[in-house]
């Protein structure tokens, strides 16, 4: 084989199919957030973040960046080995603490990602657990779908959110064999919400655990900021609720909470848990103080909603295609690859706003979009000056609009 | 099932097999590292840390942490996306063209961890090339192993270091199959270091790809410390160079360094990579800090070299059974699971030096060992305290002393 060209002939099809990715090149500013400064051919703009994960603008809040510098002072920058080997630092034991309170849990266990903690946790379990059968929502995160194909366990796909669906496959088997509920509170591409109640009811039902992907609603949902769980009042019906430090904590990182037993178990065969260094206790640190301050800050969540309802209100009384989002997420339709690409350029060459194309095959075909955050830190006028320039996008592309509703 | 009973019983053989980890719950000092203040039985104790993974001491160097504070007020705490939906900073970039410019690449690819590194790139070359066959050594990390696993590629392993048995294993395929040869530099257990230039000759002669894991190396070996294979002047012939920034380096995270193509290739085909909160900015920032000032003082490798020679001398000198490294890494045989978790306990409770014991499955049974990493900042005095701590250790647990040398 020659295999330069074997590499270069693939991302050719790439480029071909409208699939090559370009990432921007970004400086936030911590001062001035969601403002950012943008490299783009050797020159830098000042731009407007609307799609960042950093939900709640806590990335560049002092309580996080104050908790960093001081953790850095004190213990320097990496952590220096796996966390057997000289790698667990104080941080991360208070960080498991405090994440387990929040959740109502026994314990917690950090990982480098939350994609790391759901391939260690659903592989380690779907692989340790003798006679493990593993039942997964159709629309789960790629990271979930590696850890259940990484282990290799017997796997049912249930239809998204369909919990007649999940009753039918779950009645297949009988009440001694292990199995186990995957599934996520706010999906991130639509914007829609697991009946979580119901679906907690079927597994109680059929005896089976359950998995709960919250990487989308920790810190955004219940009063004190703990996920949907917390805001339908199912916690405690949860077995094993999955979370990140990456998003709307402001951070990076993942974990699991659950029984004292489910999580030893998860820390003490987890491959990707046991040989890998630790988080840095700098992480840590600011991860732990941004769970504080949200677990006490309601009215952060309060404006975060208003913020995104605005927005939607917005785009629909200018007949632009929000979709039915029932979250903080604003997905508005575009329908096509190539468009959606277009739009997106001109958002950002042309009015300084930047949001990603979202295409296939993050999302089926024919349903392309730009997804929106609105943060807590966006004004009303960058509303205004964001849904100026999509009406300019729209009528320049020649995008459809929905008719307006009569007065 | 009943879950809490499966776990708990699960848990319980892996205490009686002496299996079962408890972590240190430890403080770094940067003042004052290898010291570090340890949580215990509910006190504080300060210890000296001899199994640190930061093995030139930069987590805790200026150098870094101001580089690292620096970014925080900047930017802030975390990324806030994945790599294409806002999370690409500036600090990813120069990072990156760093780490290129270092293993004279064309580019370089950050990953959360040299484990997920690995993992992502290994199944991504052996699921995404078609036909693509692999060739492990036989001690290669848990990363690389379930990276592999995780293609479903098909694999041979090949004898540690054993160089005539891979050209035995590659004459089985013509020169058209795509091939790759995984392997280390330092493998971190036993400290002996790989035949590169050997290694590489075979794998070009059967039109072989090479991937290498410098991850115990990079920082540590050749004039500008950018691993083995430079030392060794094979880094133009080694096609794929992962690393970490999580030992050497200081902080966290890992890389891989290749061809525009082939970084491409894995940076668009790479789920592990896709689909994850890129590093925290001032990761980026504290590993480019570090990697900059590492290329430019050999003398802190010269001073780490000798740290380790002398351990070892000073051990041989005592009787004590330091195992045959070639490199920086100091295993002293103990050879008994039991008495290996004795004498690391008793080092610590009497002596405040912290060293893991290191056991089955992580080693062969029968060849169990604490396993010593000396850091330019372990002093003299360090290295006395430890050698007498051992010597006391070893008469109390009759542990086996070798012959001492005639005069």
């Amino acid at each position: 084989m020659n295999y330069d060209e074997f590499f270069q002939s693939s991302l050719d099809d790439l480029r071909t199919g409208g699939n090559y990715r370009v990432f921007a090149d970004l400086e936030r500013y911590v001062q001035t957030f969601p403002r950012a400064r943008n490299h783009r051919d050797g020159k830098v703009h000042d731009i407007t973040i609307w799609c960042s994960n950093d939900y709640l603008g806590m990335g560049v809040s002092d309580t996080v960046t104050t908790a960093m510098k001081e953790a850095i002072d004190r213990c320097g920058g990496g952590a220096g080995g796996t966390r057997n080997i000289s790698g667990t630092n104080h941080y991360h034991v208070l960080l498991e603490q405090e994440l387990a309170s929040w959740h109502n849990k026994d314990a917690a266990l950090l990982f480098s990602s939350g994609y790391v903690a759901n391939m260690t946790a659903l592989m380690t379990l779907g692989a340790k657990v003798p006679g493990m059968v593993l039942f997964s929502d159709a629309l789960n995160h790629n990271s979930m779908i590696e850890g259940i194909r990484h282990s290799r366990a017997p796997r049912h796909v249930w239809k998204h959110n369909d919990y007649d669906d999940l009753h039918r496959q779950l009645s297949q088997y009988d009440r001694e064999t292990p199995k186990l509920v995957i599934f996520e509170s706010v999906y991130s591409m639509d914007g829609d919400i697991a009946p979580l109640e119901k679906i907690v009811e079927v597994a109680e039902h059929h005896n089976a655990m359950t998995y709960l992907d919250e990487v989308h609603a920790v810190g955004m949902y219940g009063e004190s900021g703990s996920g949907v769980a917390e805001r339908d009042g199912v916690v405690d019906r949860i077995d094993i609720i999955q979370g990140t430090m990456g998003k709307a904590i402001g951070v990076v990182g993942g974990y699991v909470a659950a029984k004292h037993s489910v999580v030893d178990f998860i820390r003490s065969f987890g491959a990707g848990f046991i040989f890998t260094t630790s988080m840095p206790p700098t992480v840590a640190a600011g991860a732990c103080a941004s769970v504080r301050y949200l677990r006490e800050h309601n009215e952060l969540r309060i404006r975060h909603q208003e913020r995104a309802a605005t927005l939607k209100a917005r785009m629909k009384a200018l007949g632009l295609p929000a979709m039915p989002s029932v979250s903080h997420i604003v997905p508005l339709l575009v329908g096509d690859a190539a468009l959606c690409k277009q739009a997106s350029d001109m958002l950002l060459e042309k009015h300084d706003i930047y949001v990603q194309p979202i295409n296939y095959p993050t999302v089926p075909k024919g349903t392309e979009r730009l997804r929106f955050t609105a943060t807590p830190l966006h004004t009303d006028a960058d509303i205004d000056h964001l849904c100026t320039a999509l009406v300019d996008v729209w009528e320049t592309l020649g995008l459809r609009r929905e008719a307006l509703a009569a007065e």
